[in-house]
């Protein structure tokens, strides 16, 4: 495959906070009515402005600077201290052991964490399980690395008390040769969450296939009330065929500082830390400070946290659920929305550029997550309560002016 | 190529700052003599605690922290105030023009600009001439993307009044079909400038053979009394073919807020900005606020910083020239020192674990940035002047103590 083609593929025009870069003008002609006036929400995100990072989080970067060349420079893979001490909280939090010393990493962000354990499972030609709809970035990855990719179907929006993945469809991937499942849990973009059953027999078949588990836990911690969680790595499966990934970029709002780990298989942690050495040498040293912070957070902060999203979570729905058309299933993690909308008179990715250009929403097209979601649209609603309320007002009004 | 035959390439044992994870075992057995006591130095990187990062640079990353989420997610390719601001200076120090919006992008250190740059330009199978000795990390991306590599001879320890590379070779290499030519400049590890009429030469035979040019001036601002420096871009070269690369990690001493640039080639940076999303989305979101400080150090500051550099590179060429056997050309730019040893009774690569474990003097071996200088040990000099000298005093101690 050429340079030139290869890249082709990676399209970033619609991926979230690239919208400054899209040209407005091919949108202008479709336009109906005037802007709505009101304040702009970036749904594509959530907001650090609204929901601030962790308390102490930058005393505790401040404290690295103040360390000095003993921060700056550490192991390509992170700072042994660091290292124990989050590798501690995240036996607890999964509850499965973690070894700091050969058994994690620390990356810059999650999204490092993804990129090198696809790097380092996946080679030309292999076949890996995805989700439909999966995060965005999944997909790429596994095509960047020209992988060839066994769509797994989620059936988010009609299953009840799990999340609907389709366990025909993954053994199926698996008895065709998948060596690699990746999938997030809680689902990016759906926001549900893996019943204990499914994680129970998606670790079945992986261990009958003794094919490799990649689990993106980002939102694992946001889980609204009633909602049980399973780890996969804390259930019936070989240590070395599972890398969970985690990172304080979302519910502690601490994106900024490109923080991301991914923990278990010793084998795959010493391949990502070979390929880590030659992309980014390491997460950036002072930032790894501000891990001492994570799972450390003070006594009733994220329980907080917690209620206030699931606040916003409620009074979204009850805007999208009174409009004639729209479907939304509650998100039981993650500050995830994905409502699916009725047909417009115009693509819905055209539409995602008449709402940023006519209301100041900017959300993104359900289009990025896989082929079976593009009537749908992704809300980040990690926003100002009041603010992101009255952006799905404006949505709604545009949802009527645009009707087929 | 399998994962395992891929990675298995990969090496990082002998890379700077892994020296912790090594085993000591293996080398107890061969030991000469006892420990020589002395403050332990690590001349695998700069000391930042010796030379402090650019002053202001911890207050512009604050007031990044404190405008919040507009800086916390910028776009993928940076913050386009920040970019203006650098794009600016760069295009000043380096005397050619750069394009804030379509030809700059910001990434996590420079070791981000080059794994971008050479998965932007090498496809599997696809020539690329690297240099040798060069900067290790360049081979190694070479191979993780299946590139063939063309070996271009650098012959620094002989040249005069320039760096030394061979010509003949990289036009045969051209001939042979590489489209693309990497080379850092001032050379990693040698510390020798390109002459002006090399660089000339460089491009007339990249424009003669429509091949792209990526070179590393990371260490380009830290430039030793009487030494011309010529910017390959600001020649007679199409600008979109080629991308400089730069950063504030060295000189600066900058690296733990992991930030790089490159610019030129719009297609090119294009198509890193896609990689970037779904390699690590982009440069910490805060660290990128430190790039304020880059080109826009208070008054004389830089002067100061290279004379102080300029007087430990003198001092310690006194010492390693008073030793039977050590040759070393002088550093023209950078903190490289890169002496040749003479025949010893264990390999090289055993003495540089040896010099770590007797005398606390951590060095890079020679065989890690190509295959003609096994014989010589990479030195980052910039580190506290006298804990400097003594180690390097403690290092021909041990030479003498393991002559062959």
């Amino acid at each position: 495959m050429s340079i030139q083609e290869k890249f082709s593929r990676l399209g970033t025009d619609h991926a979230p906070g690239q919208e400054v870069r899209q040209q407005s003008s091919s949108v202008e002609a479709m336009l109906r009515g005037d802007p709505i006036p009101g304040r702009p929400v970036d749904f594509s995100h959530g907001d650090v402005d609204a929901f601030e990072p962790t308390p102490g989080s930058f005393e505790v970067f401040s404290a690295g600077v103040t360390a000095g060349g003993r921060q700056a420079y550490t192991e390509y893979r992170g700072d042994i201290g660091i290292r124990e001490q989050v590798a501690g909280h995240l036996a607890v939090f999964t509850g499965a052991p973690v070894d700091a010393a050969d058994g994690l990493i620390i990356t810059p962000g999650t999204q490092g964490a993804l990129f090198l354990s696809i790097a380092c499972t996946v080679a030309r030609g292999d076949k890996i399980a995805i989700m439909q709809p999966d995060y965005f970035a999944n997909r790429k990855l596994a095509e960047f690395f020209e992988g060839e990719i066994v769509p797994v179907r989620l059936d988010y929006a009609n299953a009840q008390g799990r999340a609907g993945i389709d366990l025909d469809q993954l053994e199926a991937a698996f008895k065709a040769g998948a060596k690699v499942f990746l999938f997030s849990n809680p689902n990016n973009p759906a926001g549900v969450v893996y019943s204990p059953d499914e994680i129970a027999a998606i670790a079945a078949l992986a261990g009958r296939y003794g094919a490799t588990v990649i689990v993106d836990e980002l939102y694992s911690r946001l889980l609204y009330s009633g909602v049980a969680y399973a780890h996969l790595r804390a259930g019936k499966v070989d240590p070395e065929n599972v890398i969970t990934i985690m990172g304080p970029s979302k519910t502690e709002s601490l994106s900024g500082y490109r923080l991301g780990v991914a923990f278990g298989s010793k084998a795959i942690i010493a391949r990502m830390e070979k390929l880590q050495a030659i992309v980014s040498l390491r997460a950036g040293g002072y930032s790894q400070a501000v891990l001492r912070t994570w799972f450390n957070e003070p006594e009733g902060w994220m329980d907080e946290r917690i209620r206030l999203h699931q606040a916003i979570r409620d009074d979204l729905l009850k805007v999208l659920r009174a409009t004639d058309g729209v479907a939304a299933r509650t998100p039981e993690a993650g500050s995830y929305l994905f409502p699916s909308l009725p047909k417009l008179a115009i693509s819905h990715t055209d539409f995602v550029r008449v709402l940023r250009l006519q209301a100041g929403v900017t959300v993104t097209p359900g289009s990025e997550f896989g082929p079976h979601s593009g009537n749908s649209l992704r809300f980040n609603f990690s926003q100002d309560h009041a603010a992101a309320v009255k952006a799905v007002e404006r949505l709604v009004t545009l949802i009527d002016r645009y009707r087929a």
